[in-house]
């Protein structure tokens, strides 16, 4: 099934089923009014959303409305937690290489690079994104995530995949100068990632069909930057760690709690040898390693990071050729209070 | 006033007013029933529980029952955004000079160590803590919290003292070997920090008197394990970044939304000079730093991390000797599970 998070005025939003082809919807009242709550009672609530989203599908739900992504929130607006990976590792060796960092003594692709991230400013597939100043190097990030239920302490991949509630679509908005100050701090990002946006809906694994392939998704996640194209990277083949193994990360020391947003982080492929040169036919889902594919080629970064004006669209296209997750869909506009 | 949550067998729990003297609580029913609903509308909902509150202390609230800190989960059992400072420099400065880390190009006094941390697992004052693995360096690390309401973006130090709602204290129970492998990733905690306890009673700003100086806490933090003395650490001298300056941090690149939870970092206090010779009277706020201060004076740690049945106590009094947010104590219990 599909939902989403109506603005209602309240900082939890209510719940709403969507259609699958996105064109209706339904409010989940009388089920559960928050995300939340169905994350927390998941075994309960789940099969009466589920039942509604079938009679929802068939068009026979009295109370149906026209779905207007517009109107939504973050499937979760706020969450208990988020943690980040960087599970592709060509969008780590492709950046660092240009940034000349040695990579010698990294345990990437033995140990998941993660970082905690501030769950209360999740916002809707059309919030703006608010830039103060140009220099902070303003960015986009398309990435997946799953939203998970309890975890216990210890649990192992498979268990952790278990836990998967629901697959969203986000854009990681990222300020690369001011991380370039941060991260040498050696503690993550505090400053460098503000509001994250989320794609109207989240769904169940079932949406996925066999694209859900044991903890990776194999589509293509579509990023465009003022209406061209950035990237059409696949999101299955260069996961170095997939979901189960991300989640299992998390829990290794400390139970995970229902609603735990678990990202992916920036898609990426691995470049391709072309007559001994290295090519990256599908682009790349954040700007940076656009710049770092730039520098790599041609020695130095053409693209500029966002600012003022230009809009960001993100989605995921299922095999029908049909949104999945709706689009994200933001404009980057200037800071006015 | 004085609040805190009753466990229930909900993920929230439920919120009750604590009396002055810790003695009697009142379930907040009617007004608000969750911490969280409190943050959320504290303009609307505070002056509702202060009432209920100096009720209570006039013994003369109908339903009001003997307070167990026992029956406690943290006073807020799950937040949207958990941030912990390192605002005593002379933590930070001891334990690196002890490992012989090069202090020299930090940014230590202009620019604070904060880090993201998780919200979905603070456990009351009298939770277990769960022992797996000794080799994970197990230690307590006794920090002071605020509690805030909705911090706008670019907020001021003064502005963002005005949304401090609540004071907390609170065990930061790290696994320092995990640390040790976790944090050269540059990404901060993900598996080094379990469950962080908190004490029973959160308070608001009158309750520490003149204690609450502009950002500071002017009182003394107790902490001991086995019911021996650990520190005695003043919170006030020496703490570099007050929590008007932490919070305004945070939300120097998006806003803060109510309910956030921005901590101190252990309190610590600077060593003083003794016949050319530095010492630490005051002790320290949790072990790792203990373990530095030997290693300064006598070439080696002495101390232990923390094992099954080691207890710790953490404890603040007000000037007239009674204990402010109620004490955490705690045992170290072999994982069963």
């Amino acid at each position: 099934m599909k939902l989403a998070t109506y603005k209602d005025g309240t900082r939890d939003g209510q719940l709403v089923v969507v259609s699958r082809d996105l064109s209706t919807a339904h409010y989940a009242t009388g089920i559960a009014s928050r995300m939340q709550q169905a994350l927390d009672d998941w075994g309960f609530i789940a099969p009466q959303l589920q039942d509604l989203y079938e009679t929802l599908n068939q068009g026979k739900a009295r109370h149906a409305f026209p779905f207007d992504p517009a109107l939504c929130m973050a499937p979760l607006p706020r969450a208990y937690q988020w943690v980040d990976g960087s599970a592709y590792l060509s969008h780590v060796t492709t950046v660092r290489t240009a940034l000349h960092i040695d990579l010698s003594n990294d345990t990437l692709e033995t140990d998941p690079l993660m970082s905690q991230g501030s769950g209360d400013i999740f916002v809707g597939p059309h919030a703006n994104i608010h830039c103060g100043d140009e220099d902070m190097g303003l960015d986009f990030e398309a990435e997946l995530a799953v939203i998970t239920g309890d975890v216990p302490k210890g649990a192992s991949t498979d268990d952790a995949l278990e836990a998967v509630r629901l697959v969203s679509l986000l854009n990681d908005v990222s300020l690369r100068m001011v991380a370039k100050s941060e991260l040498p701090k050696g503690l993550g990002y505090v400053q460098s990632k503000p509001a994250v946006a989320f794609a109207p809906v989240a769904v169940t694994l079932d949406e996925l069909g066999d694209a859900w392939d044991s903890g990776r998704v194999r589509l293509t996640v579509q990023s465009a930057v003022n209406g061209r194209k950035v990237g059409m990277c696949d999101a299955g083949a260069d996961m170095a760690f997939h979901f189960g193994q991300l989640i299992a990360h998390v829990s290794q020391t400390r139970p995970v709690r229902a609603g735990a947003v678990i990202g992916s982080g920036a898609v990426s492929n691995a470049p391709i040898e072309n007559n001994g040169k290295q090519e990256w036919p599908k682009g790349a889902s954040c700007l940076m390693e656009k710049r770092a594919i730039e520098t790599l080629l041609d020695g130095k970064a053409s693209t500029e990071y966002l600012k003022p004006s230009d809009t960001i669209r993100i989605d995921v296209k299922g095999k029908d050729g049909q949104s999945i997750f709706g689009a994200i869909e933001q404009e980057v506009v200037p800071l006015t209070s």
